[in-house]
């Protein structure tokens, strides 16, 4: 196979961030966690790797910093406890793989693509999803193993009022940045894909399953379009089906990606519901968000690279 | 509001279906069991009442049934339980609410109706959807309350080999049909609504989700274009988005319906993997499936209805 395409990355942390009069050392933190993420998923790329290894790869890299909403430092549900999930997609061949309301998983994005790549099934659920884990001996953690007392704080903040948040629209001067995470790409070969992973919604039901680990809410990839990953309040992702709604004004519509990004987060989304990141097959990508702020990053291989929270 | 529009309403009991030689009075029981359903939801439409009532009241009669696997008489999954997945969706505001794997709810599509009026959350898996359930005073029974000899007598065929089998796909003279069953119906006001139930796959892994339960995949119903309800083998329905794409057809491709339709069950959807129901704005309907049949009838206020498995 011929290596025709300039191979592009970009990341997202969250579409809450943390308020811009933050401490520059702490400001500093979440930038050196999106740069090695970034920086570990480009690598991938950069030496001819797969558009699905690098987005599982900067994923992974999130799940495991605690200042992100996914795997390590997971917001809590309503029962106090954490839940899980998360997709991705490969553009090739529009496979995929997600697994919902896990506890005990410690690489969530990790088991959701072993579904995709080991099960006939695209998605799996709580404890369903947990046993097929075990099988395919993937790294298990006690719960609390996700805790983090700021988390735990916001959640017994959020509680007495029933309020589902993100994070900071309780304390705009709490310490932690949080959010879904995901991570969209085009490798030298021209194939695109897309990989999420979430702690969900502070004070969230249990049981409830956000859009990141449904194909078209939350994941998208197909090469014959765009890679799209989301963050924000999943309720509005899952009806307005913001993902794949990008997709579909490229296919039918033939909207270039950034009107058709655009479209899906500032006239259908609701206002301050989040934002997403998309790359197209062509190396385009966008990063539209209509929040505050959105932790992004990405890097192209003409050495275009930028690491933003706010603007 | 003025009454505006012909009412019309169209279900389906699942694409697989019982073998053409079938004794007559079992082919009976099976048409009565459609007949029952598309009743009780037209006499909704016909006294001016709601797509959202109608397309539930079909699809709880169905779950009633034993005949369909949904409710009452669902597949056995591989640990040789049952576990229920359902989803209802209002045209007018794309209102959405399902529920996947749960266990020990008697109808499922009224958890998923409870779950989109009364929460937050779309979406509610297992335990936590079984939570929901109680709060709000949902019907329980027993696990057992689901089983059928015949069906579990499919389980132990398909059990050795691995196999994930609609109905029949293992033994073609075998009594029972199944398959997921739906309705999709256009109210006098112009509304659309969507209701999908099932039990999955015989054999499924536990925790599997299937894509009834899923916006966009199974079921889907918009004002702007369409209301669908899929039945077949649900990863290729999630794979292909199949009831959302026949919307982005229309939507921005400016596709009728038929066609659209037509497109995704006869070019998207792998041969011999399912069907569709679905109805626009302007109570055109199409019933299209790439099965040997599909369970299926439709009535409009015109005096127009038909009830049908084969051809």
């Amino acid at each position: 196979m011929s290596v025709v395409m300039e191979p592009v990355i970009v990341i997202h942390g969250g579409a809450r961030v943390i308020p811009g009069n933050t401490a520059p050392e702490k400001v500093e933190q979440y930038m050196l966690g999106l740069k090695v993420a970034l920086e570990s998923g480009f690598n991938i790329l950069n030496d001819g790797g797969s558009a699905l290894d690098a987005v599982m790869e900067s994923v992974i890299f999130l799940e495991d910093n605690p200042l992100f909403n996914a795997g390590r430092g997971a917001v809590y549900t309503s029962c106090g406890t954490h839940e899980l999930d998360a997709a991705i997609m490969d553009g090739r061949n529009r496979n995929f793989g997600a697994t919902c309301t896990v506890k005990h998983i410690k690489h969530p994005v990790k088991l959701a693509r072993t579904i995709m790549e080991n099960s006939y099934h695209h998605i799996f659920s709580g404890e369903g999803a947990e046993d097929f884990a075990r099988k395919h001996n993937l790294e298990f953690v006690k719960n609390s193993f996700f805790d983090d007392e700021d988390r735990y704080k916001e959640l017994l903040k959020a509680r007495p009022d029933g309020v589902i948040v993100r994070d900071h629209d309780l304390d705009p001067g709490a310490p932690k940045g949080m959010g879904t995470v995901g991570a969209v790409a085009l490798d030298s070969f021209g194939n695109l894909a897309a990989a999420t992973s979430t702690g969900g919604l502070t004070n969230k039901s249990c049981g409830r399953v956000g859009d990141t680990p449904l194909l078209g809410a939350g994941t998208f990839a197909d090469n014959q379009t765009c890679a799209v990953s989301c963050t924000g309040f999943g309720e509005e992702f899952i009806k307005k089906l913001a993902a794949s709604d990008i997709h579909a004004k490229m296919l039918y519509g033939h909207m270039p990606l950034d009107e058709a990004a655009e479209e899906v987060v500032f006239k259908h989304l609701e206002p301050d519901s989040g934002g997403l990141i998309a790359v197209d097959r062509k190396g385009n990508f966008t990063m539209p968000f209509n929040t505050p702020g959105m932790f992004r990053a990405y890097r192209t291989a003409a050495g275009d690279s930028s690491i933003k929270i706010w603007e």
